[in-house]
């Protein structure tokens, strides 16, 4: 298989993603990676790493789309990037998978310009895994689609019920959705119209669930639409950090505490690595019509070799045609649902 | 001044509800409070403190609204409920504040029943304040109003700026638009014709706040819809336990984490001071024509207490004059805006 990873995407690229991707191809040693970019630079940065492994290729596009870029018009005025590049490959066939650390809307934008959406679903949406008591809650969407109708979010529930299956070997998840309160009746419009779609459905709906419900692992995957996911995973990461930062300083304050702290060093260390976005490899963006696997942008190279770990994973156990699959069944349901 | 105390609503009513109100009769001796609720039961909490002080009064309701009771509905059958008559001693102006750690939808409900809203305010607000690195962050709506148009949240932008000036003496505060993205284009239709209006409006208006820019200070006000907030808050209480009980458990591991844990106390303490709902004393419910404090359903006596001089502190500064005064200043610029 041929994953093609955007070497120009990312806070730290290309170094740390041409990095990941060598370690990525030396673990990966049966399957071929495309660094997607500058060639300059790239061969610049594979010159680190003496022989470059045989089954990495680089493809040149001669353009960047920078985090501050507009999504959309971008990808429609530099047509050389390397995130569009990534997707052409795909949409080509020439590679299975991509893995971007660049511009979430772009990635975005360009997957749905150039590789459309798989047959059945109206919206892609970004699945991101949230750190539970018990394990992981993945949210979907948090941030694909900002003006979500029903089906959109009963398509998102199926979709990751497809991919929590299999990538995280769960038989039969739960399938939340996040509301304002736990009642059948709460919420607005589009989360009460969701509210009878899912309960209708195959899937193992559980109701409602509030913000806090998500860390007493009430679900296993929560649906919602973009806006609200977005908000919330960025909101996450700002509360993390403040709460880590106010013990930091508070403990730095006399000596006692000082040593406190160095002595708890190994709990906040297993804190960081739940909290961790690099142990989780990416976000895959579902419902577009390839594997797509969108990392955070201050990715370092083992998020990279992770992602394309996901991105292999998803693309051997064929989620994307499962997913097609699963929406075909329900086809017939939901014909009728606008 | 006269504050309604509901003594039947919040998870540790009427016993902490009866001593917090006790505790700050004590404190604000000028005023009075009128006990709300079960008279035989509050006759019964205040036997625990000696002579009842002569400022407190009570005012018999033989009816509670449960927290899992429906909203609306419950308000218009529970005629006799302690919050529908705290919300009538208000509109009667027999008081002039109300406390309540109840239902927060019975609360908003009962208030926009019989308290209605202020002169030229379209839609009532809960403004609730977040610990940032700098300080605090105000959040409007965090729930009481589900289906915002861009009008509506203008308003709170201006109610918030007031409660901020008069409540946290903050003279100018920024007022931030809570979204996807920094950029001025970013968002969803509620969200991009609101950042057109506040651009225009006559307020400190700093664009675009993302979810994690909350707690780095970017901005005093951050309006945004209720569902959005309310997630956006209960995530918060899930996330922060989250957290601090997996640094507990962690901890736990070892006898040297153990101690480093007991030496770093101090540190916790003012965390768990920062993140605590009690030293805020409530959330006021901005708009409806009174003052009413809505306090977490946790709050224990010093939280009512804390409530109380919240409530007392907004009567005397006259904030909502002062609301209907800022919003007839801009009432001919938005006259036209639905």
């Amino acid at each position: 298989m041929r994953v093609a990873v955007d070497a120009m995407g990312g806070d730290k690229a290309p170094h740390e993603i041409v990095k990941g991707a060598v370690q990525a191809a030396q673990q990966f040693s049966d399957n071929e990676i495309v660094l997607v970019g500058d060639e300059k630079e790239i061969r610049s940065e594979l010159s680190f790493y003496g022989t470059t492994p045989k089954n990495i290729t680089i493809h040149h596009a001669s353009e960047v789309i920078r985090m501050d870029d507009p999504a959309t018009s971008s990808i429609r005025q530099k047509t050389n990037s390397s995130i569009t590049r990534c997707v052409e490959l795909l949409a080509k066939g020439e590679a299975t998978a991509l893995v971007s650390a660049g511009h979430t809307g772009a990635a975005v934008a360009a997957s749905a310009m150039y590789l459309r959406t798989l047959k059945g679903v109206r919206r892609p949406g970004i699945a991101a895994a949230l750190p539970t008591r018990d394990g992981i809650c993945l949210v979907i969407d948090v941030g694909a689609n900002i003006a979500c109708k029903p089906i959109h979010l009963l398509q998102y529930g199926i979709m990751a019920t497809v991919y929590s299956k299999y990538n995280f070997g769960i038989e039969n998840p739960r399938v939340g959705l996040l509301n304002i309160g736990e009642e059948d009746a709460k919420g607005n419009d589009l989360a009460k119209e969701t509210f009878t779609l899912l309960s209708n459905s195959q899937l193992n709906f559980v109701g409602n669930v509030e913000g806090r419900e998500i860390f007493e692992s009430k679900a296993d995957i929560v649906v919602c639409e973009g806006f609200v996911g977005n908000v919330m995973l960025k909101f996450a990461q700002g509360l993390s950090m403040s709460l880590l930062s106010t013990i930091k300083t508070e403990s730095m304050k006399n000596f006692l505490t000082k040593l406190g702290m160095w002595l708890c060093k190994p709990a906040f260390k297993t804190l960081k690595a739940k909290m961790d976005f690099t142990e989780y490899g990416g976000v895959p963006l579902l419902g577009v019509n390839g594997v797509c696997i969108i990392c955070h942008g201050r990715s370092d190279s083992k998020a990279i070799q992770n992602a394309v770990r996901v991105a292999l994973h998803l693309s051997k156990n064929k989620v994307n045609e499962r997913i097609v699959s699963e929406l075909e069944k329900i086809s017939l349901l939901t014909a009728n649902v606008t």
